[in-house]
């Protein structure tokens, strides 16, 4: 089993939340975007890659990391901290070549800080797994209340019940999602299409051991949610 | 000038922001969606509107009000209260003729309650806001952090500086936007495509008294924000 690759980034992070994923993923390789990097620093725990333009982080935090593993942007640039720090997760993940394995039903890259109050970042992070999914890597974003992933018309997902939230929620990425069908779930849907705009898919839940669903064009996302 | 179309919605509302977009609106016209009603409750605000399935909500707050003015869905239903809600009041703002005025440069509509930490729900409810934009009402979701706005290609937008937030995002809310200009912003653009999955336009900056927006075909995400 590889190494999970953890990204975090600068959004609202509960550092007993990220104690707990960085637990749970063993021995993960870890990179830090700007502001994420004060959580770790609390946390002691010693990221692999540091990036970001950190203009927003205490520089007495970062005097403590050696250079080498730290990247710094100017502020002004065309990207994000957290576009930055997912496109080096997609790299790492790719050069090691994890996603030739037959079957990997966990997504290799885990992000966390993507969420928070600042609804530009949390949209712009959503649509950067986009990224992944088109270079074939598996990656989902997570906070307490939500883990958000993103499929596209290749994957035939299968989603289990007794992974502790009570929600999910579909909805497209792009314009719409087409030929969508859902077994396992309290609402079902047999070829269905999904636009932007309509509540449809939204708190569906699953009724069976798993819910499968498949969809024939569009990039759909996958939320599991709880209150 | 006509009378805003407050809507509250059952996610994380602050009772004294809310307060205060009800103050600013003057007599507003309010329609309040499930949990939303509570707020309201609290601040003694009669609603027009009470729909929902108020599956969780208080039953001794659901007594108080009269049954002329609150509609019950079943919680087996193919829409979100927040659809519902969106629905009336952009059915509302069409029965009293307010986009026949010549220019409005206010949203007619102010959706409160529809961001917090279930982002199923977030997602949904920005999503919301291309209903009204193709029904040719203005609509936009507040919060403290962040006012949440989506254009179609028949507007040419222009955002004042002095509006109170730092940070102006673009972004598409389908597949791309096309031919985007921007003038009088930190970051220019001139006839540039925007696409899911890129963060070129996220954290932008008004520079000039005002900024001016416009684009060519797709649905455009303007989001002003502030930490």
């Amino acid at each position: 089993m590889y190494k999970k690759v953890i990204v975090i980034l600068g959004g609202s992070v509960d550092p007993s939340f990220v104690k707990e994923v960085l637990d749970d993923a063993g021995k993960p390789f870890i990179i830090a975007a700007d502001k994420g990097l004060e959580v770790l620093y609390k946390l002691s725990v010693m990221p692999d890659i540091i990036l970001g333009d950190f203009d927003s982080v205490d520089n007495s935090i970062l005097e403590e990391y050696k250079s080498e593993i730290l990247t710094r942007f100017s502020p002004v640039k065309d990207f994000t901290d957290g576009e930055a720090a997912v496109d080096k997760a997609i790299e790492v993940v790719l050069s090691r070549g994890d996603q030739n394995e037959s079957d990997i039903p966990e997504s290799s890259v885990v992000i966390l800080g993507a969420t928070g109050s600042r609804l530009d970042h949390v949209l712009a992070n959503i649509s950067l797994l986009k990224k992944a999914v088109d270079a074939g890597v598996r990656a989902e974003i997570v906070d307490r209340n939500n883990k958000i992933r993103i499929f596209n018309n290749f994957d035939s997902i299968k989603v289990f019940k007794n992974n502790g939230k009570k929600y999910l929620s579909l909805m497209p990425l792009g314009d719409k999602v087409t030929g969508l069908t859902l077994s396992g779930f309290k609402y079902g849907a047999t070829d269905a299409d999904l636009y932007q705009g309509s509540s449809l898919a939204i708190s569906n839940e699953i009724t069976s051991d798993y819910g499968m669903i498949s969809f024939k064009d569009g990039y759909l996302i996958v939320m599991e949610t709880d209150d």
